[in-house]
């Protein structure tokens, strides 16, 4: 089959790969017909993470099962379903608990897998024609009848519309609060969006990439150009003193000022500035254990100076990590399905399998316009 | 009046003040039986905050009632009350919700007051003998018949038994997880103490200081040595290699190691490094938005180089800040009144007002034994 | 002053009462701009209750600060205020954990007290020009300033939209989950509001007033009419056979069928029926401990024939009890405020104190159109 | 194989039935070491249900594997496993928030699954020699080192100490509250140690066998014979007044007076009378759709005449159902593992497999001290 392939820092090909086949009696097989290029594949694609060289890439992925194992019994042949990035048994200890984003048997020795990720398990990515699914019967979420017509919506369950809806609930976002969020990519729009559908009063966004920004105005929320205004001043001054109920971090620890120079602690340490006393934070963006190219020494170690006496003073809290998707994706399809949320407002470009390289290329340089990429490998 | 004062770094005495009198329709006047020194006094005592000289301190107060203002309706002149630390107004905000620890009026301009303390407003100490109390209704916790017998148990409401209790609540434990402490004195004691009446399965405490380790096994939690052993590893031993489920921080930003070099960022580092992925950390252990006394260069911007990017692998969460006392205050008093809690095992030293200048000096020293001092100013 | 006041069953009159004066010190004393006529004072009207000839009815109140006591110290004269329908202390154990419906001091003897309400003390109503508002710190809700030209709207926040809104948390209901309300009446109809805002996927309201259902139309629910077909059916029907995640009653005991006879039971046994497993239901309609006028032989004891086998054997839950106003007062304050909340589109009739007697009778009669009467005693 | 089969109303007998074998690539097959008679077992044995004739009973079931199918990957031959009554798929809507008591699809157009059990699917039960033991990895909980040693407190894990547990969280119980447990059988004992290692400060045992009176004070409990106090008086008096925080019901629809008239609505009634407003009660004892066999006119229909004015006059609350084993029963092992927990203090009788009929007409006849049976099909 044809896919996406990691070829080393900035280099990704389209080629053909062995196809995957059922290895396991719970195993099922999936015909990509879309499969989306996240943000996080750019920490892959700038060779800042451990990914192997000839790694299909690709954790947003969704298509028709074509065979299933011995031991699926819920999940049909011609079924629509859309994968959960995070890849889990059902049945450890995390998984029970619904922390299926840090399951204890599917990458042993480490608490989560993902398809094509680094350090998240020997499992390939999706931006491929083939995609092979471990425990199927767990790990599909099956579409109702309007599965082709909203593919585009979809496909967002696998990935940034749970983790932007995930932002919020660890920030433990109620009606009728206010929420400032920093970063407008994908996953900040999507946490925005939640916010608002979860009843939030108001939902402010910082980030400064004009096209980012008008997005987030045209869901409703509140833009703030960083490189214009103090952001802290601006949620002061929008909250009439109070400073912002809940906050988000969806940018990680590449964050950088409006000249490029990378700052892992200043969204951290800004949230700590705009949250009131007894709120609190949700971080989505990673942060990772060490990264030996970042230029701020203690981000070498996997560290940040971060502001915790202030962030004591105030009692604030913080949640952190990587989305627990089966906790969010059948009530954010629901959704979708009745007509309540339409997340594809995200999309920019709708591309071919072969045309990857390309979006990656365009994509990692942030170029206006370029905000979510979906690819039709199937097309 | 008799009252100690602070007279400047590591200079405290007791003499003559003005009495406190009734200001506010809304105060009660106290009599103060028992007054404890409490660790964070220390902080004040050291020169390590901006606590005016001349300052009455004292924030764990219990006594008797002796004249209510106008407006007091539940509060009764003879009424036996032990006084939260915190001074809370009960109507704003943060009240309504049970944040009393984060009072948006009593101390304008800052979330939450506290009795005789840096930076929390004009409020005099309880080491004295008589104490104003302001909304007397809200803030006074009435004690039942076995008021002066119990006195020492019920004096802990004030504050330790709150914020050990606030420590595991911070940390969202469950009966029958696991929880590392990390500091036995007083109120590393309490969370212990508190996570043990929770149906913790293991509690485990880490410090150095061979009389405090022996109060932690006293009362069912496992001792761990940290001049002895690698906290981390003895952790993951006991836990036969999951981690605790849950960690507490009762330390604080003036953490240092066996050889009195302090690491602001010690106990937080560990505690990452002792939780499992999933797990939370409460801290009650006070960290200061500045402090340029400190000997990390970090700490003097109250900074911490934290490990945030284990931190946000691991999925982890962190909650802070001073007790709310009130949010516990009343089922822990019924707790002590059925024989279920018991939390005078602390008490070492029980001393005359007078005596307390000495009781500081040892007290500050940690030396073996002091554990918890309790006064009588009107013994 | 001019006040409506209860005369005996389906009789009420306005006529000149004596002035409310500040009694206690933490009192304020509100010169009411609007008040509303809620469907709970229909029992009372109906003579179906205990409140003595004499009462001055009312306890949906908005107006302005006239005169604080000398404990006030929050509240200014002038300050626009809502008040919660519920009078409480703020400082007993009900109130320090929200539990502010049933407050245990302000009507003692009993677990909560209201303005011009059957059982619930010794208070006046404000169908009224003026109104004595005690623990006015604690009572009041302070409007911002659009209090004046959102009037209409901050006034439910008194009553409906807080109690419509605690259905619905009663009911545990979250984004992206389908629920039942049973009543569009206007607690039904705020409970159908509140279920949209917090992002419920399906909001359906079961009721048989062609103007009521419009409402819900209106508003984005789905109406089922139970003259014409079985809810449980048309329920089942929606939600493709998996029932309603949730429910809420918003009827009560004097529920009916399409015929007016009575059947205290049915509603709550409907929401068994239409609620799938595991799911909850909240009930704010008022049930009562005895009613002899009731043709049914239970109710008369307070009871009801209640399906408990099947309850049971769904693992269903169910929360009961007037609203906590305060709890959420605030929240809801705000989302009028920033526009994303405006309650006042079920406001059918605006009318002068005058004319509450004749608002009175055609309200009872249930008349298409009637759907709520706010008064304007200051116009 | 060897098991207890039901032969009609009051009629079981011990004989040979055919092996059970692996079905399913995801089954275990199971060798029981060790299965309990429930007091549930006993709505079957006296004709109340609808059970088939020829059904193996027994869902209290632990042993060792001893075969596993080909999807199975966690449980291997030789693990000691304890199983959960509820019999779950993993993977349906319910199972994946951890309401594994309510699976959709182990038994098809109901929800919820167990051994040899009533109307909860095709599945034979475990008194027996084998169990076949559906969905292994995800129904199998595995012991630890101590399985065999402390055999007697796991195999509680099966029902009874999680059910009484859950009680507690479905009255959401919190530490230093007080609650009043109706019923001091197996699942009113294990509710009442439940509460006591959360933390409770009183537990009030309601119940008329001195046997188990005795037991209840033996753990700590207060002992409340309701054949010789009224309950609720003695419930107020034991609490000043105030009632009780919190009340569990385990007893279920065939509760019955000294004198043996049964009365489906008394312990329900009776807890909304001795628990105060704005408590939670949780229902753990079973009420059916039906009995035709009732002598009450409402319960033939499943219904009882529930004090539901008293109930929304209090604000109370109500959780109800089976419990949902899976969310219990890794911590309470832990518990036991750790010596914290130690339910076998209930075991009156351990009897070989052939004694059970002679247990059942012993257990069903409430004879003094026939508290607990626990068979050894193996021994």
């Amino acid at each position: 089959m044809k896919a996406l392939v990691y070829d080393g820092p900035r280099k990704v090909s389209v080629h053909d790969v062995a196809d995957p086949r059922i290895e396991r009696p719970t195993d099922a097989l999936v015909r990509i017909t879309t499969t989306n290029i996240c943000g996080s594949d750019l920490h892959m694609y700038e060779g800042r993470t451990t990914v192997e060289i000839g790694k299909v890439l690709g954790h947003e992925n969704l298509g028709e099962v074509i065979e299933v194992g011995d031991a699926v019994v819920r999940v049909k042949v011609g079924d629509r379903v859309c994968l959960p990035f995070n890849i889990a048994c059902g049945f450890c200890r995390n998984c029970e608990r619904g922390e299926t984003g840090f399951c204890l048997t599917t990458n042993p020795g480490f608490a989560g897998a993902a398809y094509g990720y680094a350090g998240m398990g020997p499992y390939s990515g999706g931006q491929a024609e083939l995609l092979r699914v471990p425990f199927a019967d767990f790990n599909c979420l099956r579409l109702p009848e309007d599965a082709v017509e909203k593919e585009d919506d979809y496909v967002m369950l696998s990935d940034i519309f749970p983790t932007g809806w995930h932002a919020t609930r660890l920030a433990d976002l109620r009606p009728g609060e206010s929420v400032v969020i920093f970063g407008a990519g994908p996953v900040g729009l999507m946490a925005a969006y939640s916010a608002i559908i979860q009843g939030a009063k108001q939902v402010m966004v910082v980030d400064r990439h004009p096209d980012r920004l008008r997005l987030a105005e045209q869901i409703g929320a509140i833009a703030i150009d960083d490189s214009k205004l103090d952001p802290a001043l601006r949620v002061k001054e929008l909250t009439k003193g109070c400073l912002a109920d809940k906050g988000c971090e969806c940018v990680g620890w590449q964050a950088h000022d409006p000249d490029g120079h990378e700052h892992p602690n200043v969204t951290m340490n800004r949230l700590v500035a705009c949250v009131r006393a007894t709120g609190s934070i949700g971080t989505v963006g990673v942060f990772v254990r060490r990264d030996p190219k970042s230029p701020d020494p203690l981000m070498k170690e996997g560290r940040i100076a971060f502001d915790f006496g202030a962030f004591f003073e105030k009692g604030l809290r913080v949640g952190t990590g990587q989305a627990n998707v089966k906790r969010y994706n059948r009530e954010l399809r629901d959704l979708i399905h009745h007509g309540r949320a339409k997340p594809s407002f995200i999309v920019s470009h709708r591309l071919r399998l072969e045309d990857a390289p390309h979006a990656y290329q365009h994509f990692d340089a942030r170029e206006d316009g370029w905000t979510k990429v979906v690819l039709k490998p199937a097309a």
